[in-house]
Order: structure tokens, then sequence, then C-alpha cells
């Protein structure tokens, strides 16, 4: 009998031809774990299942999504990794497998995860049209990186979320950094924390930039946090433009 | 009576998902030149024929292609660009307009034209798959620079085109400029030329390929370039990864 091992796969995509990353239910929808799934099944001649750290909406893509998975093949990592990349479509490419441990799992042992959301200010670059969210409106930036502060630290945050419980017990999550960096017309905004909520990210970057066109101030973020029954904010960006970056472990 | 006017277009775009630049006689593959004069037909209600400085291939991007056409309408060019680009598809982008004398010929009247291709040996980039050429094999740079240097000048390139007459009259033209550049992991080729025949540049590009990887030598440039009757060089590198990138005029 052959041994069961657990491979740990460092998995980038471009979310622009994906409905998301889970896959769907009748996999008639498009979906990066359907894709890598498959890619499994063609491998081992049986159905595998992947668990990844979270999951990603539509259009959302990731430089180094995290996801294990076990098997009893013979390969080693290397050879995993290129047996996967060469029955996988051109908009998912592994990065790295390797063998770990038994009790290694992608999703509980991650400790925080890393996102970025790009924007760009200047002329429409149609090279870029997946890749980086169009903004043509003047944005006060000093005023988003004093706002962006009030979302650092242990909050609640189901006002900045989709809302519903997903299982997660808690709304509460910590966010370590909240950086908005400027590269010429190109705004990057950079988000560490322990966790994120369904949309969280996308909401978050939504009211600053509500906030950056001063349509709204930070008395609004302030009444929304930590306040479960205050009402939710009802601005969240777009998915093109946001990536999953890392995924931290010990 | 409106009064005639002609408008030169500076346009860039994605070549991924189209067929060429060139409308096909059936419309059923999707052209450059298909798109554009689609969105000119929403603006003007009725049919206008477009000219640009030349055709490109089926996954070749633009950042500069250069066309003209004539239109009796008040707009300038400022309104133009915004009527254009608001009817065209999001892989199509109208970098300027602006109304010209009626005797400027966006294809005759081009003095030289620059090419760019782009080579990736380094680790895949998935969200540059449509941009960079993939290339994993060894290349000897300095070598290929060298040959380079034999097509620069005037010659008979027809057996590094596609061989076939399109109204050229004659398959000489003139190359300016053949640099190659290493930036880190990517390799650029420059070419800039009075003219460029059909495959012209892929068919150089591919041929200096092979002598990188040391499979030709020199002399294999050397009896093809300016001799009509020798047999025709027969490597062609893919499109992706090519790039109309100026169209120049006096």
């Amino acid at each position: 009998m052959d041994i069961m091992k657990r491979f740990k796969v460092i998995l980038s995509y471009d979310g622009s031809a994906f409905n998301g990353y889970q896959k769907q239910p009748s996999n008639k929808l498009r979906s990066v774990q359907g894709e890598f799934e498959n890619a499994l099944f063609k491998i081992h001649k049986k159905e595998i299942n992947s668990f990844a750290s979270g999951r990603t909406d539509a259009q959302v893509h990731a430089l180094n999504q995290v996801l294990h998975f076990d098997s009893d093949s013979k390969m080693n990592g290397l050879q995993m990794k290129k047996a996967l990349n060469s029955n996988l479509a051109k908009d998912v490419y592994v990065k790295q497998v390797e063998i770990v441990k038994d009790d290694f799992h992608a999703r509980f042992n991650a400790i925080s995860k890393e996102y970025h959301f790009l924007l760009n200010t200047g002329e429409y670059d149609l090279f870029k049209r997946n890749y980086v969210y169009q903004f043509n409106k003047e944005l006060d930036i000093e005023k988003m990186k004093k706002a962006a502060l009030l979302f650092v630290g242990k909050h609640d945050f189901k006002n900045f979320s989709c809302g519903l419980d997903r299982g997660e017990n808690s709304f509460i999550r910590t966010i370590e950094k909240l950086e908005i960096i400027q590269e010429k017309k190109i705004i990057r905004f950079v988000i560490i924390g322990d966790g994120f909520l369904r949309y969280m990210v996308r909401m978050i970057v939504g009211i600053l930039l509500e906030i950056g066109k001063n349509k709204k101030d930070f008395d609004f973020i302030k009444i929304r946090l930590d306040n479960q029954d205050s009402l939710k904010s009802n601005y969240k960006v777009s998915g093109v433009g946001l990536y999953l970056v890392n995924v931290n472990y010990n």
C-alpha cells in the first residue's frame, strides 16, 4: 500500500475568466478550485479534494494562494508541480509544491493574509484592464491615509462585510497593516490581517474611496465599526484590481 | 452641406482576442478594423471607411497604430476621441484624434515603423501570458546581437517574409535599427524600418532565436538575404509578444 502524503501548493491565478475560487456545485461555472481539482483528477485518475486558505471572489487574482491535498502519489514536490502545470489552463499556475507534515492545514494554520488593491488614476491602459481598477476622480490621499488608520487593530467588521455568517462564529478580525502607497498614477492599498470576511477588503477600499472623494467623513466609519446594530456600509469597490498576495503560516 | 474633414487617429489595442487588424469579408471573425468601423457606424449612423498604416496579425498588439477616416461630423478631435472610446470594446482604445490636412494618408505618408518583440526567459508569469512570449531555452545573446546587424540596411527580404506579393511591387525594405536589449529576464527586440512585409518581423526574430540557440549560423542569413532564388527561412516566432509601437510621419 502506498503511503499518503500531504502536498502544500502555492498557486497563482488570473481571476478574470473565473467565477471565483470556490468550486460550483453544478461545475457549470468555471472556478479555480474546479480547474485545480480537474488537474488532480487527470494525474491521479481519481477524485482528490483540495483545501485552500480561503476563497476569492470572481475577477480577484492570486499571486500566492495556498492550498493542500493528500495523495498516495510517488512524485516529489517538483514532479507534482510539473504534472499539475501541464494539466492546468494557462490562467492558473503552480509556483511551488512541497510535501509537508500531515497536520498542516492551508486554512486553519494560516495566521495572516496580505491583499493588495490597485487603482489607476492615469489614462486608461487597455493592457491592464483586468489587473488595475480604472478610477478617474480626484482623491484626497492624505485624508484616506488617516481614515485607513481607523480600521487598524482588532474590530468587529460585520458592517464592512457581506454580513452573513458563513460559519465563522464571529465578525471580529485584526488588521495589522493598512497602507496606501502612491506609485505615480497607481494607488496601491496594502492590507494585512489575521483573516478577512467576505467582501471585507473591497468594502474597506470602497469607503476609503468615498472619503477620498470627500463624499463621506471619518464618522461614517466610526459609527459602523464595532457596532453590529448600525447600518451596513454600502460601498464596495470592484473585484478588478484585487490580489491575494500572500498567506502566512508559522 | 457639412464640410468633410480628415481625422487622424492613434489607436492602441490588445490583439489577444482579435483575428488580426484587417476586417474580414464575412465579418464573422473579430478584427480591430471591424471593431473600429463599427464604432464609426454607431457615431455616424452610416458606413465610414478607415485606413490604417498597415495590418497586424492575430495576437499582435499595438501601442500606437495610426489610421485616418473622413467625416462630416462637427466634432473636434477630443470629442471624436470620447465618442469613439464610448463605442469601442475594452480591448481597443483611442489615445488621440486630431483633424489633419486632406492629403494626410496613414499608410502612404508613413516613413517608418517601430516594432518590439518581448521574450520572457524567466519563470512563467501568467499575468503576461498574452503579452510576452515565454521562452525557456538558453540563448547566446551576444551572438544574436551580431547576427542582427546583418539585417540592418537596405535588403531584399523576400526570404524573410511570407514571400507573397500583396501589391507591394518589391521586397526591398530598409531596416534602420535592430537592437536586442536585456531587461533582467525579459529580452526586447527593437526593430525600426521604412516598412515591413508580412511576417517579416516574426521571421527575423525567429531566425535570431535559432542562432541564439546555436542551431543555425550567420551563413543561414547571408545566403538568404538579398537572394530571391534561395530557400525561404522557415523560422517564424509566435505573434504573442509582438507590438506595433510607433508609426512615424514627416
